[in-house]
């Protein structure tokens, strides 16, 4: 594979190459992942930056339709979009039900859009490390916009914060009780929260779900990187397009701010130093699956534990100690 | 710290002492964890053995409720029980909004049981493995049955169900689309299924829902460790108490079928061997952390990285190489 050729192509901005790039990326291979880090190191020196938009909902929220009536007015003002998606249960099931191009229709067929569904990986933390790969391989393609989507099942918010300059949190109108079906974390991560569905019957309820959360942010404490007003909660309709121009502005605004304060670089540097660690930490357990030696004993010592003559924590104690000793 | 002394206690049946080692298993102080290897090590011969009882449902299924009906329901003939949970949240902000005593007033007053809520780990996989060593204490404590609860977000339900005999899954009554609502992964661990509020209005959707399951369980490949019949989908209403009863005979029915047929010693058997792994892989990492040279190391690369001198997967490899060179 001409690597050098590929990243050509993916800096013109050729759809294909992307897409080859990206199933580089995705591969497990060891070869793949040589190139695929040859390809990172090349693409690195292009200083694109894209605005990266994490986004989260539960389903049923509209996130689809909020994606794409959103997608389709930023590429009207002329700007490119990648759609990617962190989706755990794709890593146990191998894909989503749905695909993601059916869901988004008018699109998919976009010339300035680019669909990609998540990654299969064994674990979320192997998705989300190739999703983050994808982010910087996009933004090298000259995308202005990469929206990176989730579902929010267990630590999947954090990893998609972890990657994105500004988090959307998007909800479905709701009463009383309800409102605390947001999981308290995602309330901290949050720069910016969007009822949906404010049209038709459920408009006073989208208005009054949208004051509550204005009056919870405000409850919350105020982070340094974050300007007066923000988090921001408002209301769309993704149906009608209703909003989606106004919470654009204010995406705009928190990242102007956000860059002349500094604020924005240094996000960017501790996501950096995030990844690097949880690089290492997947680099480490791979330790153990490495060596036949390794996996042998693992199989050994598990077998005592299955019969019950070691207890769970004993052979794990025993097994430690064997790759302490290792070469 | 008498170790003999509070062992002899916790078999006897002291409130007070379990409550003591529970806090000692959940410890992460060096001195405590080896303490707590010698109770756990002190307290495996009491061949003991509990119906572990795993029940997952989100907010608003009505799991106190339930827990706090069955939990009396059991206590009532003369069983012990004790209530767990493995709440994912708690890892993050330690604590759950609401104490679990709050949520199961009259049942947290019964003296044949005893609740506990989730331990505060900074990590799922570190809440999980704590509740297992606590199940295992409640065990040796001769308690008859240990519900360990979970609300179901990301890995959790798959770790409590590592840690149970029976998995239960409880869950509203719903039409049409909100089937879909339950992950899919859920589906291939549940042995049985409970749709809860059978009861005033909701009577007739949750027998309509109950019947949706079962078609849907019943379009799943038969497991071995099932008996005809199984999973299971049922009503009841914690709140009327209705079905508690006959839902916990089916309990009986599979335990018994299982424990005849050898499927309950194999299912502890894999159980105990991935606990063992769970132990080394978190053992593993605790490397990274353990040692002020690797400390260093970790932090002079993550700033260089943070600094855009270094991509992070560069990084990482350069620290694997540091942490194989390491005596």
């Amino acid at each position: 594979m001409d690597i050098e050729d590929l990243a050509r192509r993916v800096t013109a901005g050729e759809r294909r190459a992307l897409a080859r790039a990206i199933t580089l990326i995705e591969s497990n291979r060891a070869d793949h992942r040589a190139l695929a880090l040859q390809l990172a190191d090349r693409l690195s020196g292009t200083g694109n930056q894209a605005l990266r938009l994490g986004l989260s909902g539960t389903p049923g929220v509209g996130k689809s339709t909020f994606i794409e009536s959103f997608g389709n007015m930023l590429t009207e003002q002329g700007l490119r979009v990648a759609v990617l998606a962190v989706d755990p249960s794709s890593a146990r099931s191998g894909g989503s039900i749905l695909g993601d191009k059916t869901r988004m229709e008018t699109l998919s067929r976009n010339p300035n859009a680019f669909i990609r569904p998540s990654p299969s990986q064994s674990e979320l933390g192997g998705v989300a490390r190739r999703t983050r790969e994808v982010v910087a391989l996009c933004e090298a393609a000259g995308f202005d916009v990469v929206l990176i989507e989730t579902v929010g099942v267990g630590q999947s918010e954090t990893m998609v914060a972890q990657m994105s300059d500004i988090f959307l949190l998007l909800l479905a109108p709701a009463g009383g009780d309800e409102l605390q079906g947001v999981k308290r974390g995602i309330m901290e991560i949050a720069d910016m929260i969007l009822v949906n569905k404010a049209d038709g019957a459920l408009k006073p309820v989208a208005t009054r779900t949208c004051a509550d959360y204005a009056g919870a942010l405000h409850l919350l404490r105020k982070r340094p990187e974050d300007p007066e007003g923000f988090p921001k909660a408002m209301t769309v309709s993704a149906v009608e397009g209703e909003g989606l121009r106004t919470a654009w502005e204010e995406m705009q605004t928190l990242a102007a701010w956000r860059r002349e304060t500094g604020h924005w670089q240094a996000r960017r540097a501790r996501q950096s130093r995030h990844w690097f660690e949880e690089e290492v930490r997947l680099g480490l357990l791979a330790r153990l699956s490495g060596s036949p030696e390794m996996r042998a004993r693992m199989e050994a010592l598990g077998t005592r534990v299955a019969e019950g003559d070691l207890a769970p924590a004993a052979a794990a104690h025993e097994m430690l100690a064997l790759l302490d000793a290792a070469p």
